[in-house]
């Protein structure tokens, strides 16, 4: 299946990002979107060109397009594939959105045809949007979520598996249904759940914020996003967040209720407490490591860092002179100090050479 | 105050890590812990001398110190005092545990010396612990909370902020109670909540984890610590620590209600949702920015780079010929993929003068 042309409605982050990737694989790419603004920006960015028959002009399009990627709120996918369907805009459809029962079903009821239509979801975004946040490998090596049902021809899905293809992605075909189970898990209660940690801190004191450190920096750092955004994938696969939500209370509810008990003398609370932090621990080594198999066993070597320009290339020259890779990199910046440690993650092997290679250049390695 | 002489009770990550940045500065220091292999440990990494008069020894040690530092579990800290102060081991006294209500009452029950003693607590930590993941430097530009009864004498409270200055931290005088109420909010509480989250990865199924992406990943990755040493922890802060995670459960069950509302067609449930997205949004921002003051406006450049040795030293190399300081670094890499994505936060105004170096050189700015 080869995707000559592509329509992208809708040019914010994730649209726009999919069309980069499809104009440098030579695929050419027509850009709608309701704000004329966000296309323009799109265009400039060097995203395709803008779509010249949209709404309301009975005649049809100029063209038929291969393939159309929705990239709308979920609440508007199935309206919009209406429409598009209406003008015989594109050969097969698919749309983008984070959850996909609700646009399926409503797909459905408003009458569109399935046939041509495989509703997609690629697992990448950014804390960021609008199409100025896009980048053409955006997708880069990242899942993509594929929802064909018993309507769905092969041919649309092959279009969309050539589309995840140029995209770079990685196609995982899972039904709608439990896909918003697993997003549900593993993206959308975890917002939530940062959320009401990072609530709490309204009212927290100024001493309170001062004493903070990474673990609650990590923990809320997804509860900054955009509420517009989050409000409308929470609505849209409501019930499966519910459920996990409902469950993540019911643990919170049980630990506050183990925690006071120990506060008035019952040791025997303890053991509650114990069971939720080691479930935690097999929860989290459960996430598959960064490279999409199991946490690789990198070490860490910690250097002293001035906080000024060269001494990361000075840092990252003596690695390439000795031969080691650096897998990861993390900078812990001291408060207030104009120093700051670097931790390189490297193969444990590499450990004693790097160590003692910075160590003779004068590097601070405790 | 000058500090001649320290003695360390409890060589594990803090109490190391405290012994060899005191080491550092010169200060002579004595090293105990319950467990021999991890004296000696402590000894081998140049953290000090083993103590040579401990428990049991009717006659008092050697010498008297002149400062002790307690890095024992919270729960241990008050016998331990007491125990000390019977054998006239040190002048002043101080201990680092993370709780402070719960040891300073039991000292008080137990009738130890308050006039000598005023507790203390590093807000510093790492994932692993034990005296193998000490490091002079863990202190370094941290909060190191002080709490100061009325008790309190000024010579004791002189010599433990000291030891705060000699460690290269930053003092916070605090009433106890209201530390503990602090790290509730910002620590002990986000530590379970990042527990509960995890805890649900447990029965998901391997493709719903084939999904997880950044987010699920930073908010969980505290979950993966030391079971038994949150518990001592979070018991010895069970009230502060339950208020906090009854708030959170109630907000999580509200949502969980409203998502119900709205998935059985209650489109005025969004309302709850919205609010507490936006709390969270207004709990996020108040985190101070990694240099102690408000989050700087950095922006980031993001470079394709190659999983090899060598990439990483080359493009700190350009930052260094510019003149960009690179303030953050961050790797994406893609999941299966031998490619990945850095992210260089520099000021803004750097970033036309980095991105057009970069391009100039070959390197790929998205």
């Amino acid at each position: 299946m080869e995707l000559r042309t592509v329509l992208v409605v809708g040019t914010g982050l994730i649209g726009t990002s999919a069309a980069l990737a499809l104009r440098k694989r030579g695929v050419r790419v027509l850009l709608a979107d309701r704000d004329p603004g966000a296309v323009r920006l799109a265009r400039e960015l060097g995203a395709g060109e803008e779509w010249q028959t949209g709404e309301g002009q009975s005649e049809g399009p100029a063209e038929q397009v291969d393939l159309a990627v929705i990239a709308v709120p979920p609440a508007h996918v199935a309206s919009e594939l209406l429409e598009l369907q209406r003008i015989d805009a594109a050969r097969f459809y698919t749309d983008v959105a984070s959850v996909k029962v609700e646009p399926l079903h409503r797909a459905a009821q408003l009458g569109c045809d399935l046939a041509s239509y495989v509703a997609s979801h690629p697992l990448a975004g950014r804390e960021k949007s609008g199409p100025g946040a896009a980048r053409a490998d955006l997708f880069l090596g990242r899942p993509w979520a594929l929802c064909p049902t018993e309507d769905s021809g092969p041919e649309a899905k092959a279009a969309v598996l050539r589309l995840i293809e140029l995209c770079g992605a990685n196609a995982v075909e899972v039904s709608a249904a439990d896909h918003d189970r697993a997003v549900a898990v593993v993206s959308h209660a975890p917002h939530v759940a940062a959320s009401a940690v990072a609530a709490r801190l309204t009212d927290a004191t100024d001493v309170a914020l001062g004493l903070a450190g990474q673990g609650v920096r990590d923990v809320t750092r997804i509860a900054g996003s955009d509420p517009g955004l989050w409000l409308g994938i929470l609505s849209g696969n409501a019930a499966p967040v519910a459920a996990v939500l409902e469950a993540v209370a019911a643990d919170l509810a049980e630990a506050a209720g183990a925690l006071r008990a120990l506060a008035e003398g019952d040791g025997t609370a303890t053991g509650e407490i114990t069971q939720l932090l080691k479930r935690g621990v097999a929860g989290h080594d459960r996430i598959p490591g960064k490279h999409g198999g199991p946490a690789a066993p990198y070490s860490v070597v910690q250097v002293v860092i001035g906080d000024r320009p060269g001494q990361l290339a000075r840092l990252f020259q003596v690695c390439d002179e000795v031969g080691v890779n650096v897998e990861d990199v993390r900078l812990e910046h001291a408060p207030g100090l104009p120093l700051g440690i670097a931790e390189l993650s490297v193969q444990p092997d590499a450990i004693p050479t790097l160590s003692d290679a910075l160590r003779e250049r004068g590097w601070q390695v405790p």
